[in-house]
């Protein structure tokens, strides 16, 4: 396996560390709040993300339409959100949303994008996926484009295998910079690190529970749901990976991953957030996800506070 | 098992018989063809589709940009096609983007619009799939509206179950109008059937293959891809489902379907509508979906003569 050190990418523009895929705050009628979607990102870059990757799967990002994806980023700008910051979710089922997201990102000056395959039809081919990949980036055709490739079987079901990558980067080696693994599978992650990281590919895997095991690996951090809400404590094992420290601070954040995991998580952090803020009005999701029951949240809330998660600053 | 004639339904824009999923043309350059669209529209209406389903997965929808679908429905409208004799999908992963395209449809005066459940996030529950439609039906408010359910797990891996049926209708015993059953499931088809036919709720099946059975068991038709390119035959079944003739027209039909289904049904249909009318522009697909290799298209053609599949004037 690539030890980090051995790593050439010399880019200083690239990321690594804690990036949350932060949560996308509704008003009661189910619009976009971006007033406390600013605020959290405020929040969150002060306390251990490095980056941010808005409109992930955590932020329901296929929820929301082109234009309030559009005009959400935009707030985060306005807000002072700095762009190289930022990696925002810009891959939709259909071309043309894609390439505007993408287009969109590139101009605002984002560190990169976080590229889903189209999700809609199952069992592509590789040659279709490369397609559609090698469409964006030359209809985009700019040469700040950093994509980072989102691989979520789990949830997207089309997968991103290592053939595909390999076709990718040896076509776009520059625009192609990494991937966010959320295959929640440490073998497929050890493989794209193997085969891919010494050429400059930045390994994020999707989960604090394989951060240590991915930094060991040649990997460069994690875009984390948990992150919402745990990022300090996550950050600490990304900066100590190397350390005598880092089996017990993996230990600690993998307790907390655990709680949440208990209950679906997206409403799970949704309400640790509103609790936290003091702001019930962050439990609110779009259709099809649905709140925590409250015997669940407050199962939740529970297991966290003794636990000790605190969130100092939230809401204040 | 409900017979036919004992529906309830008296609705007389109700729609029923042979829908295609309406294949949509692209330039070279990927834009859709709205002239295409239309010329193949009319010419399935003279051959055998008493409707359109434009928007369906044949149709590559969740491929389009909202902005794309709107603008061919209008062109559509434009070109002379009946809204009548159109039921669009309409159902996206965001809500706004349903509500929208939805709404549009209604005001054009369609004759219904097929509604995917939002399908990124996998495992919902009922009730977060009951608040996606309700939320759509509440925002669109108006009476004209027809929801056909679409029910296609294999692709979008969100289904729609006999409970949330049930929960629909009650809510919506005006809107909700029926299903399009996708599932491949005769089992499936024929509990939908049995609980809710005789409610007026319309089951079309997915395929022609379980065009004979659906009839048996109290349903209207079927919305099948290969009514892009067999609409006639399949619609002779529909006529005389119940005549000695009837098992003999569906093995007809499911010769046709046999072959088409050898290979990936959506590059085929298109391959097909090249040939015959002589347009190879028809073969252009988005990604992520790839055209037959030139084998397995020669291989499919030849397969169609031999079982003398004509599309009279087409092209013409």
């Amino acid at each position: 396996m690539t030890p980090a050190t051995t790593r050439p990418t010399a880019d200083p523009r690239r990321l690594s560390g804690v990036l949350a895929p932060v949560l996308t705050p509704f008003r009661a009628d189910l619009a976009p709040d971006p007033a406390r979607l600013v605020a959290h990102c405020r929040w969150l870059l002060a306390h251990g993300c490095a980056g941010l990757a808005p409109f992930g799967t955590t932020s329901e990002a296929s929820s929301l339409s082109a234009d309030e994806r559009e005009a959400l980023l935009d707030a985060l700008l306005e807000g002072g959100i700095p762009p190289g910051r930022l990696v925002p979710g810009t891959g939709c089922c259909a071309l043309p949303d894609t390439v505007r997201l993408t287009a969109h990102a590139v101009r605002r000056g984002c560190a990169g994008v976080l590229v889903l395959p189209p999700f809609y039809y199952k069992g592509v081919s590789d040659d279709g996926l490369f397609r559609a990949f090698a469409e964006v980036i030359e209809r985009v055709g700019d040469d700040r484009l950093r994509v980072y490739l989102y691989h979520i079987p789990p949830v997207a079901q089309v997968g991103l295998g290592a053939a595909l990558v390999e076709r990718l980067l040896r076509a776009y080696p520059r625009a192609i910079a990494g991937m966010k693994d959320s295959s929640g599978d440490l073998a497929n992650t050890k493989r794209m690190l193997d085969l891919f990281a010494a050429r400059g590919f930045d390994v994020f895997v999707g989960s604090e529970r394989f951060l240590l095991e991915n930094m060991r690996g040649g990997g460069v951090g994690c875009i984390t749901a948990t992150g919402n809400v745990n990022a300090a404590a996550i950050d600490r094992l990304f900066r100590e990976w190397d350390t005598t420290s880092a089996e017990r601070l993996q230990d600690e954040v993998n307790a907390i991953r655990g709680a949440v995991e208990k209950v679906p998580v997206i409403p799970a952090l949704k309400a640790i957030l509103a609790h936290h803020a003091g702001d019930p009005g962050w439990g609110t999701l779009r259709p099809p996800l649905v709140p925590l029951a409250p015997a669940q949240r407050d199962a939740l809330l529970a297991d966290l506070a003794r636990l000790g998660l605190e969130m100092p600053g939230l809401g204040g």
